[in-house]
């Protein structure tokens, strides 16, 4: 068995997890619990974390009660939070003492916001103070910001001390702290002032002292900032971990790179959720409730209703034209589509410039002319191949100038739909209200609305109405 | 100056590198070489990559050429990849050895995959011996894959060393490699054998040997998996790094978790911009000739044409219904709009789910039924406001047959888009095409088409046509 276990790559990596699910649970189902003890004894505690959500409900704290301490602890930290929960509620006293008391306190505060109030306040009442006290302070931050995220376990050390008794300090107090990347050199009042990868510790001679060596430019963040920020400086500066001070300039703790690509994924899916009409709230979708569901979805549809007011008295206004050339109404939905389309095109690439730094300088005036020009050049050619197409296709019966009225449409739909589409995130964005959810909705009522009345103003010239 | 300089969180940065900027500009207008200079000095390398980048080109060599030895390396490899074109066109050939062989080989490599052939062989020529192969080694991997990305600077260290004796040959060694965070440890034909991060190496005896501590059971990478399987795999593990083998299983390179913070961004934006309708290459979009952004969006607009013969000519055979009922022509781009809509939150769900872990272990089967339930929830609310919507309207004339008709095919509509927004996702996957790419088109096609049919067969029969 243990053979097997070494292949760890990739695919393999793959068939080898599902391998360790499914023979936890037969081991368990035979009640073979020294054999299921002993299988996952080479599995990396994320892979075990996903075994265990795997089983059967029933089955899950019998399997996770026989882990080792350190090992639960790790494990305990992967798991979905469901699953977290329903194992917290069975805990005894001394398996809070052992695992919550010994997750780090950001992993901790993490876990204690998926909780209902009332076991949150027995779970703290448990721990030990030292422990209540971390958590508590964490608590006390606004959600998603630097506060609520960082951990307080990371090594501080006076200026003074040479990197030979640094690593003679590093040696009793790093079993504290999993993470020790930096080492942060603070004054008496826990003043930031410096800090020291591990790296220079190791390969720099020992006599020096932390002030001779350490980087005194020293890249923070402050408590009250919001998470995204705080992401964006470890992704822009390369750091495994950035330090965090308080109001005072006090060093309160540190985020760590691991939870940043955590975060910058969440921010990710938030924003193609936005795009794609769906209102989100960071939970996995796929595990919400479906009247929550369809409530989330509802509002941009019923925003569609009122734009469709618009657009429907235009139609509606039309009945003479209509009436008598009814092929008219069969070109609809190619301008709404296109319309759409070129649209959603634009403030894709806008709101994605927005939110990465790829839009960098350019100011609002440079970018809507780009895709202006960029609208131009498609509705161009759009509209010219449009015109073909409508003068061959049946229903048009070979009508030339209602095919040149669907061609000039599109070609201007495609421009007003550029301008519209890259314009209207920039707005939002000054008004501090997010583009990624508000400008779908306005760029169909402006492509619709203006589409469809430019659609029936050439058709009433080109045909004389 | 340097007072002011150690202010250095979120914004006050911000402003911090607005006022670099235009410092530095303004002395180099003035030939002050020597006041730029200092200005420079506690500026992060990003920092100072940047303000070069906002320099007019004249004065970006001047400026680049400022830096001390060690820091240009470091700004180089920050420049924007035009910058470090238009600056590696003008090098001397010290200055290749100076900066381009010191470079990190992942860095240099993703150099030369911008740079015009005959340059890269002319500088490759004036290369070390030992850097020259480094970079070869990684060119002759394919795009995007672990090998490619990777860099060849790692400690490698054999198994009967004691944790003392490794930290000495860290501090000769390390010099050579940016990147310990961890020591892997490999047999006499480079085999991997096992891993132990520098911590444990600081926090152990020293006279305990590599063997003893290190990890055996090493999750690792080979050269010609994707990138972004192993990006997953950092994020999953929590890793600062993953080792690479070859097909030997002989230790090749690491991957580190900053260049994996790019790749999910990119990888992120190429998903935003598929879903956006826009193909992507990676390059900066606003980078980007406008003709070739025509191009890289007329694609998915050619389909709606094709799309639109079909919707065009179910439309146009509805002349006897239309000429009679106009009022019918001002529902359809409700109907469309609100059948793209929800076909698009399906989509989106799903698509990001594929991407990420949520979709996680929910089978084709329930992610369709669970769709298809809140595609029938939404529906009936949304068709029943519709109906009262459509009533009310002054262009419906208070047609309440007409009214039904468009609230029961928004029903339909809304369970159709629904099920064809979640399952199509799926087929491309299977089929091994890009599920953000291909789904919109496909979507639109089959909610447009289908949508509208639905809608007149309703009319007809409802109408007595």
């Amino acid at each position: 068995m243990t053979e097997n276990l070494t292949i760890k790559n990739n695919d393999s990596r793959h068939e080898l997890r599902s391998l360790v699910n499914s023979q936890l649970r037969l081991l368990l189902e035979q009640n073979n619990l020294q054999g299921a003890k002993s299988l996952l004894v080479p599995v990396q505690p994320v892979d075990i974390a996903e075994a265990i959500g795997d089983l059967p409900e029933a089955m899950q704290l019998m399997a996770f009660r026989l882990l080792n301490k350190t090992e639960a602890i790790d494990v305990y930290e992967n798991l979905d939070s469901d699953i977290q929960q329903s194992l917290i509620a069975e805990f005894k006293r001394q398996e809070v003492l052992d695992i919550v008391d010994k997750m780090s306190p950001d992993d901790r505060v993490r876990l204690f916001d998926e909780l209902p109030a009332e076991l949150v306040s027995r779970i703290l009442a448990q721990l030990s103070p030292e422990e209540r006290r971390a958590t508590n302070l964490l608590l006390g931050y606004g959600e998603n910001t630097a506060g609520r995220i960082m951990t307080p376990e990371y090594i501080s050390l006076p200026a003074h001390l040479t990197l030979g008794e640094t690593l003679e300090r590093l040696r009793t107090q790093a079993t504290v702290s999993e993470l020790i990347y930096y080492v942060y050199v603070t004054d008496e009042s826990k003043r930031l002032k410096g800090v020291i990868s591990l790296r220079d510790v190791v390969i720099n001679e020992p006599h020096q002292t932390l002030e001779e060596v350490m980087q005194s430019d020293v890249v923070y963040a402050t408590t009250e900032i919001d998470q995204e920020k705080v992401a964006k400086l470890i992704q822009r500066y390369d750091f495994l971990a950035i330090p965090v001070v308080d109001r005072e300039s006090r060093l309160v703790g540190i985020v760590t790179v691991d939870d940043v690509i955590d975060i910058l994924e969440q921010e990710a899916t938030e924003d193609i959720y936005a795009l794609g009409a769906v209102q989100s709230d960071g939970d996995n979708y796929f595990d919400t409730n479906l009247f929550v569901v369809a409530r989330r979805r509802v509002s941009w549809l019923l925003v569609l209703l009122l734009t469709n007011t618009f657009t429907g008295s235009i139609i509606g206004a039309q009945e003479d034209i209509l009436s008598e050339v009814t092929v008219l109404a069969a070109f609809i939905p190619l301008l709404i589509d296109s319309g759409g389309n070129v649209g959603t095109q634009s403030s894709t690439v806008v709101i994605r410039g927005l939110s990465t730094d790829e839009l960098k300088d350019l100011g609002v005036g440079k970018v809507v002319l780009r895709e202006a020009i960029a609208g131009t050049i498609l509705g161009l050619g759009l509209g010219l191949i449009t015109i073909v197409w409508a003068y061959l296709l049946p229903q048009s019966d070979k009508n030339i100038t209602v095919a040149i009225t669907v061609g000039l449409s599109l070609m201007a739909i495609s421009v007003l739909a550029s301008v519209a589409g890259s314009f209207l995130p920039f707005v939002f964005k000054f008004f501090k209200l997010d583009p990624a959810l508000m400008s779908g909705p306005f760029i169909t009522t402006a492509v619709d609305v203006l589409g469809v009345l430019i659609y029936f103003n050439i058709a009433r010239s080109m045909l004389g109405f």
